[in-house]
């Protein structure tokens, strides 16, 4: 690896992370910001501070540990790294001690901290640092950290039996142009946060952990969100200038959450009781063609105004829109194949989704133009039911999708939040 | 362009952004912010606003009209998209035109407004809106819009004779591996600032009234600044981990700036007076086996501590290096090949460079491992007598470039900043 002859600059093997594995300052804080008494110490202590990881203290930590996982009803965060990584081994064993390793080093960062105590500078000098060092002095910025188990997971450590059918092989769709290099992985790591530095660290860390079970895949940075998760937030814009999500699934909405995106009791296996299903599609928006399109088009295409964001049966934002409307020509005020009336729960036999997507710059296609678009995420109860149908709908009969080609495809099973010393898919390996 | 039969969806021509001329509301509040009479309308107004653009107001408005151009001494924005663009015509008419195109929308839109008035969704419903619209309602965010020309702009349009003899090409350095897809450029636009959605909007709406006059060439986001540029600034941390660019020439140390930076009457064509030049380098770092490097070889190889980021031969971050300092075992406190000895002003007979550097991940490299690194900017009076030197001695000396490639790069000379109703260039074109 050198040829300098400074041999002594790699001291393998890697550093080890399973330091640290009692009471963080995290889940100390966690628990006193959450009133609960501190009446023991170590495994299920976390499992008390919050029903879901949905509230993020004015401290900017999310709780990491909660009944499901943080970074899906989280309010979004603004910046994404997200990594698919296959496996190099077939070895269960050694995939559970990574996934344990990664929970220990994820709770870590999500609370502030580096991946091991004094991770970066402290420890031994002549051997490599714990920890990369670039988040040194940031502070937590709302980190998240989402894993997720994709299809060839299952394959490749014999266990097809406990794989859930709801993550059934996505069949093709009417005008996808995937990218193998874009699709696909036996893991995924979703890592969020108010700060890209913090979000790029965490998935850097995970993978260097990971060194020797896995390696990476793809992976693809999200700068600016484009859902609202939150009735907190506001709603931001995607890259066709419209405001996006706002008739999310919100975190506010208990119900809906349990009716649409987290895996109920009967489900399927008991592992992913109180889990959910991502669905990831890189979508490349062909910005310059839209560009020249009127506004009226646009708006028609959509169903809301641009400004406002109004459903064109309406004035305001958050006005329901009513489908049945018609305009002074007596027209449907939203068109016939409005966008927001064919991805509507009405025109879908009630299927909603948790969008949780991100606007993506990934310089030039070659041809003179920017490479541009949305990552798409969804969390979903169950994938074949929910966005299999949407998406179905939205292929063949979306006029948006002459501006859209659908380059990348992933879908992972993240299972439900970790309780005291759980793992991602501890009740799967063990 | 559609197959679906609404032609009545692209209305060609794209929009005119020539409205807008007068005095915007940034150019109102710049003056108020500044104490300055409003005295005139028009020609001569902006130009009163600053010394340089280096400051930037509580509201996030960094005045665009100044003796210099702002997003060089300006105190570095967190986030960047930079791209460079092709001529697709020879037409020195056509092409001044644009770059007053571009100065009128970039004033817009460093005031936070869009790149024409109501332009996203005013005017005629049937033609295209004149903004794509996605910072529809955010700040200005401390938006920088800083122009360059390649050397190639000057052969493209017949200026052969008033291209400056320091914009020569760069001679190739040990070590690089540059993509073509990567490097040149006959002009390229920086974008800075502290909102990511902010940078690629002004990229894009540049890029799409450059259309037909210029077409993308490469791009490149950074998602998180490298270096300070101003006192006021924290030194950020590099993706191997390290505080970068403590010792940059900062926008508070004017006399640095004129012989370090701005280039000088008399040193070159009269039109660059008060200009620089830029230099990009992507730099990918081979982060993974960077990270298998002891601590105690990481700050040997920078000569500075990873934590405090302080030189070996000091305690504190802003400690001067001290080059003879020896330690107790009576080697020299800061190694013989130490980058930060190597680099410094001392080494390099007095040399100096503003950096202005950001992190980048740009997926992966397809074998398994991040594509990751630092996308160098630096801005230099004369890049033949500053960073060729420097990077010369770098490549051959530095045992850091064993964990770094050089695979773009690209030079831009930055015409001074814009009076009354200047462009980029106009001393150049007219």
């Amino acid at each position: 690896m050198t040829d300098t002859g400074r041999t002594e600059r790699t001291v393998p093997p890697p550093p080890s992370e399973e330091t640290g594995g009692g009471l963080s300052r995290r889940a100390l804080f966690g628990l006193a910001g959450a009133g609960v008494a501190l009446a023991g110490g170590g495994a299920a202590v976390g499992w008390a501070v919050g029903e879901n990881a949905s509230s993020t203290p004015a401290t900017g930590v999310v709780p990491f540990r909660a009944v499901h996982q943080a970074g899906i009803a989280t309010p979004a965060q603004d910046r994404l790294h997200f990594v698919a990584l296959d496996l190099t081994t077939t070895d269960r064993v050694a995939v559970a001690r990574l996934l344990a390793r990664w929970a220990t080093a994820a709770e870590r960062m999500t609370a502030g901290e580096e991946t091991a105590a004094n991770g970066a500078v402290g420890g031994n000098p002549l051997a490599p640092p714990a920890d990369t060092g670039e988040a040194l002095g940031l502070p937590a910025a709302s980190l998240t950290i989402t894993v997720g188990f994709g299809g060839s997971f299952f394959d490749k450590l014999g266990l097809q039996d406990r794989r859930p059918p709801a993550l059934a092989e996505l069949p093709p769709f009417a005008g996808d142009n995937l990218d193998p290099a874009r699709s696909g992985g036996d893991l995924c790591i979703q890592a969020c946060s108010d700060d890209p530095q913090v979000a790029v660290h965490a998935v850097r860390n995970l993978a260097r952990i990971g060194f020797g079970t896995t390696s990476v895949r793809w992976s693809q940075l999200g700068f600016g969100r484009t859902s609202s998760t939150s009735t907190a937030q506001t709603t931001p814009r995607n890259l066709f200038g419209f405001k996006d999500g706002t008739n999310n699934v919100k975190a506010e909405e208990p119900d809906q959450l349990d009716d649409h995106v987290w895996v109920q009791p009967g489900d399927g296996p008991d592992w992913m009781t109180g889990g959910t299903y991502l669905v990831a599609r890189r979508i490349r928006m062909h910005i310059e063609t839209w560009d020249r399109t009127s506004l009226q088009e646009q708006e028609q295409i959509v169903g809301r105004s641009k400004g406002e964001g109004n459903p064109l049966s309406g004035t305001a934002e958050f006005d329901v829109a009513d489908l049945n409307a018609r305009g002074a020509d007596g027209e449907p005020a939203i068109a016939t194949d409005a966008h927001i009336r064919l991805a509507s729960h009405e025109t879908l036999n009630g299927v909603r989704i948790l969008r949780r997507g991100y606007n993506f710059v990934d310089g030039t296609d070659g041809r003179g133009r920017l490479d541009a678009g949305l990552f798409f995420i969804a969390f979903v109860r169950d994938p074949q039911t929910q966005f299999v149908p949407m998406q179905r709908v939205l292929a063949q009969q979306d006029p948006m999708m002459e501006y859209l080609q659908h380059t990348g495809s992933a879908m992972f099973a993240c299972p439900p939040g970790l309780a005291g010393s759980d793992y991602w898919g501890s009740a799967l390996l063990s």
